[in-house]
């Protein structure tokens, strides 16, 4: 606390992310990342751009990544807006369509950067509660409301909720932006987008960081309206001009146009996910259902934060969240099939 | 307009970049680039993190880069900020300390994003007025204020201020932060990091985009006392736990470590700017002295306006402001010597 901050700094609760340890050879499965390198294609769409051109300012439009990513999801490029990860598209979307007279809805089980976002935007919001299974009821959201936001899947349960459902929520909030976190959708979910054309009130965010392998990159995007996207637009260029580096606008780009490392990769993730579900399962864990790169879960007799500091001695490293409702819960992201080994072998013998 | 924007967005007027031509071989002076490339040890940094990597998040406190930056300036790294372009810097500082009860104060010609920064944040501010050298003057700002800001050397006229004439400015007072914007100080002024251990409220900002040839990079910094970092710190993990990239965190720190390249190349560009300041005195222009790597000018007999557009029509982009005091004059970025001749042979035939 000091005298010369801004009144609203001493008030800021900021996220805390998942640790990124420096040491070598942890077995790291606390962040979601992809267990699996990004494509080659990416890797030279880097390469080719680096030369004196880098003294050059990037397109502050990204507009050939926006091109591409248009071109993939069958909409104008006009419709797409880019940030440096989905976190700052995220924040901008709170700052230029979130804050509004009536408090907005998320869920109370959610990605632990929504409050925060609210907390440095003033923006009002009202938790609503999962059901018992930890899902998301549409019914529940049909309340007067400044806006709607929640992850689909949802983190970190991992629990899907079908586009029909989405879709009740987006019909029935017309006159409100509902913002669908599609952060880990391409594990098996199915996006919005497609509705996108059909429901100007509809906003979808993604992220490169996971299943496009690039967390490294800071790449994350939203897909709605023109008339949102201008929101956007126009608190981005009050914010920087050039969020976007000339290297991740070309290893972006570059990762749209591999989809057959795309498709391989993220079904490696869902093999390895059903598999690594079942194993525990058998080792008495209760396994919540997961269309994400990771499982939600709780073991029947040994406590979630005994399990987390037991792993980490072995050095394996999980995401343990000290919330009501689920700090007898892990995260845990699917690895590689050898770190998902060791992590099997680990469990087998703290629950045997 | 759309009634699903937060209220805020009607009103802001964003920034507007200087263009960023997408045609090859035109002579672009407008944007204050470096006209030489980065340092090879910069490309070579970047590649050698060009692999599996990019699939894991970055450090989020860019712990590497800010030892190398408090190693550089002689300062520890927690007194050390670095952001997605000094522009995020500086709108980390709007929010975090520059929005108080008083409105800050700022000249009334400088870098535009300032004014565009108060409307984002409902900060208030005044405007001084440069005298009619286009000069600061430390007296006007020795009145009460919420804070100040300003760079050093200014943009766009180029003045700079010298150093104990800042240390009046920043000792008179005391009880609110000072932040000197110094993008361009490495063209031949000195930089007030030296002062920051003795006023806790000085704040210096600083970019690898102009002397060190990275605009394409996108990395900036701030150096101050520990609390104002403190501020910075606790906006950008609520806003964005992730700003820089790998690449940019290895590159950036390459940049700091290759002192050879950075003093051949700011002094190639002084001596250019040297030399088309003289050429152009002697075609009639009243050129500003200048500590940056443009020029401020303007004409005896034909308008800004009218050379802009002719410089143009010859492939040659300067930038011209359209606004009150300084609508007459050029900004010019220094070119590479082959730009610079092909500059004044053009105005040659445009004044002569």
């Amino acid at each position: 606390m000091s005298k010369f901050w801004s009144p609203l700094v001493s008030d800021l609760k900021p996220y805390v992310p998942g640790e990124q340890p420096k040491m070598r050879r942890l077995v790291k499965l606390n962040t979601n990342e992809n267990p699996y390198g990004p494509s080659l294609r990416v890797l030279e769409a880097i390469r080719q751009q680096l030369d004196d051109g880098l003294r050059l300012y990037p397109d502050p439009e990204s507009e050939h990544l926006r091109e591409v990513i248009g071109r993939y999801y069958g909409v104008s490029s006009e419709q797409v807006f880019v940030g440096n990860g989905s976190d700052e598209v995220l924040a901008h979307i709170f700052q230029g369509l979130l804050k509004q007279d009536k408090p907005i809805l998320f869920p109370d089980i959610t990605y632990s950067f929504y409050p925060v976002y609210c907390s440095l935007y003033g923006v009002e919001s009202r938790t609503v509660a999962l059901n018992d299974a930890f899902e998301i009821n549409p019914e529940d959201y049909l309340v007067p409301n400044g806006g709607i936001i929640f992850p689909n899947p949802n983190a970190p349960t991992g629990r899907y909720l079908a586009l029909g459902e989405v879709e009740r929520m987006i019909a029935g909030n017309p006159d409100t932006v509902v913002v669908v976190d599609e952060a880990y959708v391409d594990f098996g979910g199915e996006t919005a987008i497609s509705l996108v054309d059909q429901y100007p009130n509809l906003l979808v965010t993604q992220t490169l960081s996971k299943a496009r392998s690039l967390a490294g990159l800071r790449v994350g995007l939203a897909v709605g309206h023109r008339d949102l996207v201008e929101a956007l637009n126009r608190v981005k260029n009050s914010f920087n001009s050039y969020p976007l580096d000339r290297l991740a606008q070309a290893g972006a780009a570059a990762a749209f146009e591999d989809e057959a490392w795309f498709d391989q990769s993220r079904k490696r993730v869902m093999a390895e996910r059903d598999r690594v579900t079942k194993a525990m399962t058998g080792m008495g864990f209760e396994v919540l259902p997961s269309t994400a790169n990771f499982i939600f879960c709780q073991h029947r007799t040994v406590t979630g934060e005994d399990l987390a500091a037991r792993l980490r001695e072995r050095g394996i490293i999980v995401r343990h969240f000290n919330k009501p409702r689920i700090d007898n819960f892990l995260r845990i992201t699917i690895g590689t099939a050898g770190q998902n080994d060791e992590l099997l072998r680990a469990l087998g013998e703290l629950t045997g």
